[in-house]
């Protein structure tokens, strides 16, 4: 995981919306719902992109594709890098 | 000031190096200082990204320009989000 790839994977709307709506959920989701507006293929693209940045890890439950966001990995190596985002995107009080 | 313009400004090595090595001087750097190995258009390039995205201010002195990091700016707006990435660069103790 580098600073430059997650930098790099946050910097975009479509996936900043993924993160976004994985961490506002607490938990996995499945593919589904973590994005609009965009073809499959495209946001297949994104949730590539974002698995090889370190931020996202997928797995397969039946037949759905679930995401988990890893905050607390992210956390170790880049302290307050993705917390900070979150925060930011959050709606404010 | 946006969470996605300053994202997007940063996540570039040659825009990350210059905000690294302003932040570490703790001082304004005129602009020769702060980039290697690129063309001094595609430094302009960057360093007007840096503009817009509001992290970074430029003056004239005399006939040098001058870059002053807007740190102190951009906390109050995104708090967390540039300082956790200077830490992140910064060299292990």
């Amino acid at each position: 995981m580098s600073l430059d790839g997650v930098l790099q994977a946050l910097a975009d709307p479509v996936r900043l919306e993924m993160v976004r709506r994985l961490a506002a959920a607490e938990d996995d989701l499945p593919c589904g719902g973590l994005y609009e507006d965009v073809a499959k293929s495209t946001a297949s693209y994104h949730f590539a992109l974002l698995r090889e940045s370190g931020l996202l890890e997928q797995y397969v439950v039946g037949n759905r594709k679930f995401n988990h966001l890893r905050i607390a990995e992210v956390e170790v190596v880049l302290p307050g890098v993705l917390t900070s985002v979150l925060a930011a995107l959050a709606p404010r009080p």
